[in-house]
């Protein structure tokens, strides 16, 4: 994987938008391989540790959009909507400028961005990334991603730079956000599988490691099975990976999705439910494989 | 693996009592060992195979119960409590055989077992396998068997003839099953996670293959996941190689097993409501992964 | 309704099986009606006061059904089974007796007593009834007897005895018991109902007693809505009218009544679970009504 | 009932926003009841009607709501919010004027609405009604008031003029809201229950009515059960009284409800998902009680 830009390659003048714990980690690799970052974040004080390696500090989200490519990394719909939509921020873009968009936002959301950059005549590339902090800050993520194939292209070199592995899925952007969805479900359904099956074992005098060992060693030898049931099954719930109202947002941007074409989850109900209760249960801020202790709790077994 | 008997080793004379897709493979890799097997089934047609690569037919459960050790491979506890407790073959062992029981049962059944064996002075080995028939026919099965560590040694040899890998899970016996049956309704909620994971993306456009190309290929790079998103993303229903009913069965005995400690299984619930509606809408001879099948037609998609 | 025997009526002899709560109280009316009672209950002392009124006592089941009329209000298919079948009691009834099963049980047993009497040549009438402790006393029962019209004709009179209201409810026995799951899976469903949106309601600051006044004067004003939000806005759950094991015992009964024909109840799935998390939580001896604490503590609320 | 202005009352001008179904019927009793309308709908051809009757048309939203009382009867919080926040009607407002909602609205805008209210000095009162277009009609809605008790009482004789009823619910607006939308999820609720209990019996060849009319003459004696009963048994879904649709906005409803205060609605949830389905089958123009064929189908019912 290239770290360096290659000397063929123009360094690129990179808008950096939202500089939370993957953002920092993803914008760090863009400036190791070369290129001049313009950050901007809703907290200042996130942009310093950027603008000690060299970064410039954008005055406003417009400004970090006046660059060739415009990397963003938001929360949430909210926070797209306030930082890149209701602020103007678009307006302000640099002609021609390509907007990769590697947060996680809702279907319909993603259908409106398209249009709007294609009514400014800026391209837009919706890249959602599987991994962790940890892999964005190794420059390990998997980066699905989706848009006009020309778009896509032409920031592929820079995805590489902190990818394991760039995965283009299609020619519309909202079609890399439907399958990220379709991901964050598959894990939150896997953790409340592993929450389950592991409060069952328990009930029956069986180390739910036991079970977890068996499991992910044959029929679920997976990185996410693996991850997952070492932290459930040795009840590491904190520091929070990816804190519980996180996963309760990705379980109703799935459920909003299906909705949007009738398309019910009935697993994704169930997630929901889960969430609130071990929500109200006061564990908002464990990681969100801490959903387990929801069905250890409903078989009476110490939480 | 070992194919053959080991010029220190004993011949072995094993009784086999259950001889279907599972249990057929499993008795040749035994005689392939070099062991002699007694096989008794309840349709004596099935033995007629195993007769002519050696075997002797036995005149009843019982008389195969006549042996150093003894294999069953039944389909549910209704078949073991006929052919097994009430037929009286246990009352007809050998003195100090010992029964190594690969069938998937109830928690409740293999507590019983258990204590049926103790009573009598046999020694009792639960052995549950991952594996469908063409593994049990290669010998690449993983075993699981729990009990007594003497009689696991004991037969531990023997289960290597048929096994990838023999993994003992315990000292008392039900402690296998409890895990088998975490396992099988681990493969029944990612069955239904794929199958509404892919409705969702179908519903949007996406083919469910694109979708699940990345989850087997990143998070879930799992043979599970392999397998059954193959299935699922090409509809490949039949023929089965878990019919629906026996998938139903699974769960069923999952949810008793909670019942017993009043451990409830959302997921169980659920997947049993699925399993009927799919029974119910005459799809009870295809492969459990048509399960997913339920999802689409929610969605009002072609199924 | 005749609380005495008609000048031309005859007296009866009735034998009586099952003298728990609801047993006691009825036999005590058809006593009251001028009937000469022969009494057997498994725990020989609630007969006693039966037969301090002037009933026979039983020396067996079998014996109680050495009767013109045999009444047994059982508490489970189990106690069925033991009693009447097993215990050879059918065998031994009086030729031409007809009986009268006012238990609530399975369909598939209901379906096989009802062979099992036409075998013998014996009448037998499903008459389950709606009602608790206090309207079996009073007299004040809703009975929904089924089977042969006749059959139902003949002990008609008898049922006067007990009943607000006799209901016959067709000619096949098995009809009135799945007319009872029907009703008891209802109320069981509504108990989550009234749950769920009194929870709804505390989480919002507003008594359910506010909202559960608005529904049972207006829409839901049925006596089940009134009894039971009165128990669920006072949390009046102890002595238990209907302990919880009945009420998660009649939702399987449904259930199993939905799975023998694929016909998935997915409210009587979240009942199973809600009951499990009920009795482990340790209110397995309160009323059923204190399901509504499983929503309580789902939203943090003080159970 | 009073139904025209007694004589030591005085005519009050009465602005009335939303004329749909529910809207005619009862701004047709106000002006029967000796008031002045001055009528506002966003299709303006509803108002013609109300014209002819001798109501005044209003130019605007906002000029509806010069008058000292305004009433609104709205689809749902876009319409509030467009109608009535965003078009800068509050702002039109006669001082001192009370605006009544009938509406049936989320409990965040319920809040929201209760301070744009009073930071304007403006009366307000939360009234959703309860009962069909037909109650409307003929003035025998169920009111329930919630607010400044003054409010309440300067709008009550209002209310009496459309009102089998008016019940006073407290002194915050948006208890009236909690508690409808509670009144409207135990309906859906008890329409999945009747669904899935019909279902159920019709599998084993027992007429859904035939539970129904035990239910509904026994237990679940309730106006609520006596309609939808007949209209499940009958299968009789067009034309809705309901729309589909509309009581899936009503379930979500309650489930945003329920998420804002982390109270989960497992009940909820699955009417999410049966709405879901009904209306990807095709079923969406049809009434709510249309549900119930979900369950007919799962059970491989003729739907």
């Amino acid at each position: 994987m290239p770290r360096l830009v290659d000397k063929e390659e123009t360094m690129t003048t990179i808008g950096f938008v939202g500089l939370g714990n993957m953002g920092s980690g993803i914008a760090s690799n863009l400036m190791a391989g070369g290129h001049e970052i313009v950050a901007w974040n809703r907290s200042p004080g996130k942009v310093d540790d950027l603008v000690a390696k060299g970064a410039r500090r954008a005055a406003s989200a417009g400004a970090a959009f006046d660059a060739e490519v415009v990397f963003s990394m938001l929360a949430d719909d909210a926070a797209i909507e306030a930082v890149i939509v209701a602020s103007g921020a678009l307006d302000a873009a640099r002609p021609g400028a390509t907007h990769v968009n590697l947060s996680t936002i809702s279907i319909s959301l993603a259908r409106r961005l398209e249009a709007l950059h294609r009514e400014r005549g800026l391209g837009y590339v919706a890249a959602p990334v599987l991994g962790r902090p940890d892999a964005a800050a190794a420059g390990q993520l998997v980066i699905l991603p989706a848009g006009d194939p020309a778009a896509v292209e032409k920031v592929r070199p820079l995805l590489e730079l902190f990818a394991r592995r760039v995965w283009p899925v299609g020619d519309e952007a909202y079609r890399a956000n439907v399958i990220k969805l379709g991901c964050n479900f598959a894990l939150a359904a896997m953790i409340e599988t592993l929450g389950e099956a592991g409060a069952l074992a328990a009930a029956h005098g069986v180390d739910p490691k036991d079970l977890f060992a068996v499991m992910t060693e044959t029929l679920f030898a997976a990185p996410a099975y693996k991850t997952y049931a070492a932290l459930i099954g040795e009840r590491r719930f904190s520091p929070a990976g990816f804190a519980m109202p996180l996963g309760l947002k990705d379980v109703r941007l799935a459920l909003q999705a299906g909705e949007e074409k009738h398309a019910s989850l009935p697993i994704g109900s169930l997630l929901r439910d889960r969430f609130l209760e071990a929500i109200a249960h006061g564990d908002g801020e464990l990681d969100w494989s801490a959903l387990s202790l929801v069905s250890r709790r409903a078989a009476g077994l110490e939480a």
